[in-house]
């Protein structure tokens, strides 16, 4: 075989750039070798390596979610499901990861941690983007101000920039919107309404009001709150028609046609969960690490971990769904019409 | 071979009561079989069959540190190491097991929640009883009252009766107490002090101030306030005494006499961290499971779940510790004498 | 609240029976204590639990599949995928849980091996009874004789009785040989043959073989000999009509009608290598644990677990199905109205 | 804050470089973007970075090693412990990455398969001078010529030239050879002996002969043939004076001056399993991917794989051991001036 034809494998992964890419400091002149300093370098480019791969995979997605339209006849969705399980699986080994890191005694990050200030996790410019990408708006935030202040000038731009894109929940939001089957007439042909509501809506509120126990009652008028009505409240990521069709959808499931969309949100639900416990395991680590001093950015470490933690959920409104549903033995029958449309043609 | 002689699997196990122990609520008369009831019991057993191991354990290290002394030249401390590995080891399985439990999907939970009422996880007695060994006061749990209101009168006392044993915590602070070096008067010749601190700590105290960036001094107070004098604050688990042992440790940990002790609170902070993890898994779970409704033993969900996710960490006393680390290359230098005391006979 | 109405969870699990079935043979009268006897039986209860579920699930899909007809329309496959992706989950945990035995040492074992002979992990009925369900015949497994020697006449009679039913991978196999579509002269209008084979087949033969490079030729040969053709041979799981259906949906499998068809394949595999990683891991550990020596029941430990290994794959014949795939650019182009009959209903 | 001074996140990881050594061949002139090119090359890059880790571990380990004597005064083996620990992390986390590997379907692979035509995992330099570093030599690499046929010359080199060091197995066994105990005269006062082997071999070969239930007595010539004696065979790892000595830690293990040489054994056992058990998993996964095709590399894919599975053990010898076990109520007691030297000064 002649190696010189034909690609190479340390070429094509261009290992020579990849291995000569970890500068320890502990090795510039005038400080001692710290043995751990690799590790960490190595983890955290590992972290942004794939941090590539999952932008990649949800900007895929959202060319995808950005077509005016998208045809139940194409791949589109099984596509992005496909890509969105991905992006759950990376994001569950990157929790993993942190067993390693975790191998790192406290005594042995502070033979390096003063010489990396203040460079700090924080400034994982990928990072951000992906929760930008995703729907984590700047003025939502944990620490906003400080956030700021701690990235160049180009990379909070970078971030911002990414905020003139629609993000993926927005798309979401908007596919939703678009879900035909409560505007066809042919649908709901002797459905009463005596209110304005569509008469699903009507006859679905006051079944779900029958299922609530004593205790519970307040969750009617949650109900009547954020999924009735047209208006989207500017906190809202989700419409109230969007949020209808969500929970037709979570609840109508086994109908061919919602099986997928049904799919991806639970996917969204995954990404939401598996970054939540990367968010959490990473602050438990933090505090096992440095206990309550502050990070080498100069953040208060642990608690500032504590609130992005908290309030970076993205898809939470998809999970507050599961408060309005009722039992499947109850849910309303759908029109012979509207079972067709969900289904194959035969 | 003889099958009646010797000990058959399926005895020995018990498999037949073993897999008699499921009876479904939906298929008691009058009600529709659920399909996701099954994993719902099966995966409940598996986590107290479970418990009751780690309870196995953690009682059997309780009983070694009860002794009144520790004999170093014992297994004594490679048993609880190895044992208290073990219990890491499960409760990391009982975390990925959350993964089965999110196959079942809000609707298909629907199908036989209500026949649960008023039974809840939250009624495990074993899991408490785990707590209250490690050394969950119940005055420190999170909704005590409410707590104590869903559980039978017995199952209270049981959980009570736990609390006049020494918890794990409160042993493993009387035996860093009994750690001998300081008070040997032949470990610290040649070192002055001026105060009435011990010498090694007046000396460290200085060295620890030192290495405190602008806007960290105040942990140099709380340095004086946890770690010296004498007097143990009720709210405290671990004394001042017992702390400026396991910060010995955790910095000479390199000498033989110490690399155990050092892998024992290493294990502690692992417990710590991964039934936290399992708290936080839960929570999001539940979450998921029944949004903002209140659980089937009535408490308000994830509400709950979050507070005492917060509240239960047992071993954080620990973890601070290393807020007042200083590096390596830092440290006092210890006493020849010391360091043989500290090394093997030779 | 009055505990005594409803459910409680102590009762609803069965925790008392569930707690007093682990009896150790290391307590009995003239034995000596063995500390990890108890997670000896643990361990093996939770298997047999998980097993009772894994059962559970595989066989209410059987119930499915047994059916004359599935429509595509009934939430049918749907179903199946949710069920076989749990039995997924459930088997990858029953994975990791082998690092739990692997905290007990060869010398911990030593303390009570003796006290079991002639048991085995061998005897496990359940697992036999899955394995056969799944589609493992009796005389391909490993070691067959000495398999029945080991386990009393009716646990015997117990897995063969399974065989009477057909198994998983044979209903499968029913399921892809009614495929319609390549009977429906509809589909096909315009597509030559001059074989006696179906033109679709045809015209893919003659791509497959202008995709292989050299040293791959004899690929072809066994296309056609497993591919083509009616009849099935004896040792065959799959007939060539089921293969090619199965072949047509990995390759369509982005048309709405083929993608569920896709997953419950893909399960499959998942099923066969998560299953065959656990004997893998069970083979690495025991060997680890008694090395050479036999087994408690008598087997030659590590070779038998080895044969089993690589014997008992059970959805081979489908995952060879992928050598036979052609670039997806280069796949023929399905006609209008198979593409129609492939969609949702418009 | 200003971001000119001091070290900054994004140049420290030097993720300009590493996020920019991505080049698809599917992206070149001439040929279609293949999406999952990218997950492709990303998941390769990571798993080198992470042997570089590995590597950098192993090394490091050897370099204490290395040095003629190893004073257990020292945190040598603590050191080598931690850091083997480390390795195994690590290689868990790469054996759960072939999970997002596995999100790539066979279709999806076969877009850009022939581009890469012949480069092969199989090229990666890392990996084999990993092994070589472990202990795999040369002449037993499975499928030896075909191996080296696939690489430079450069590369061939470089791996050779490894085995002009010691690997850790040889460190290991020299270390282990080195154990003092057996030759000093004062631990073993009253032991006769009337063969030519030490008192405490004749008397153990005896005990384990009588342990030894009928089938298994061909062990007991095993045991003579490769644990007595001095002479080690060239096709051994292990010489039968190493042997004794790691035979007597694993059953001596609970004296604390043994701790810590038992604990590394046992991490080699962690290494050898966690790598075979990626290499179980890269098999089937190759086999699922491409079926019997073979590889891009030419090679016969599957078979290549499980030849080198089922070859590459390197500390199998010491798992070995355990075949030589007896229980621990019958081990021969220690004298009081072993006990002593085993322990803590005091």
């Amino acid at each position: 075989m002649d190696m010189k034809e034909g690609v190479y494998y340390g070429d094509y992964l261009q290992i020579d750039k990849l291995l000569s890419a970890q500068q320890l400091e502990s090795d510039k002149e005038g400080n001692k070798h710290a043995h751990d300093e690799m590790l960490f370098i190595i983890i955290h480019q590992t972290y942004e390596l794939w941090f590539k791969q999952v932008l990649y995979e949800v900007s895929s997605v959202m060319d995808i979610l950005e077509q005016p339209n998208i045809n139940d006849n194409s791949p589109d969705i099984f596509t992005i499901n496909h890509r969105l399980n991905r992006v759950v699986t990376i994001i569950r080994v990157l929790v993993d990861q942190i067993n390693i890191l975790e191998t790192m005694t406290p005594l042995d990050f502070l033979d390096f941690r003063n010489m990396l200030r203040p460079a700090s996790g924080f400034q994982s410019v990928q990072f951000k983007v992906l929760e930008a990408h995703l729907g984590l708006r700047m003025e939502n935030r944990h620490g906003k101000d400080y956030y700021v202040s701690q990235l160049r000038p180009n990379d909070v731009q970078a971030i911002k920039d990414i905020e003139n894109r629609k993000p993926l929940i927005q798309l979401v939001n908007n596919w939703l919107e678009r879900m035909p089957f409560f505007d066809g007439n042919e649908y709901w042909q002797g459905w009463d309404n005596k209110t304005n509501e569509h008469p699903f809506w009507e006859k679905y509120m006051e079944l779900y009001g029958n299922s609530l126990v004593d205790g519970e009652k307040f969750n009617l008028k949650r109900f009547e709150e954020i999924m009735l009505g047209d208006e989207k409240k500017p906190e809202w990521q989700l419409s109230p028609k969007a949020r209808r069709a969500a929970l037709f959808i979570m609840m109508y499931r086994d109908y061919p046609l919602l099986q997928s969309p049904f799919g991806l949100m639970n996917l969204l639900l995954d990404i939401d969960e598996s970054l939540s416990t990367w968010r959490f395991r990473h602050m438990n680590m933090v505090h096992r690490m440095i206990g309550m001093r502050t990070g080498t950015g100069g953040s208060t470490g642990k608690d500032y971990l504590r609130g992005a933690m908290e309030r970076h959920y993205i898809f939470a409104e998809f999970a507050e769904l599961t408060t309005f549903m009722i039992e499947r033995n109850k849910l309303p029958q759908l029109s012979h019409a509207l079972k067709t449309r969900l289904g194959f043609d035969e």
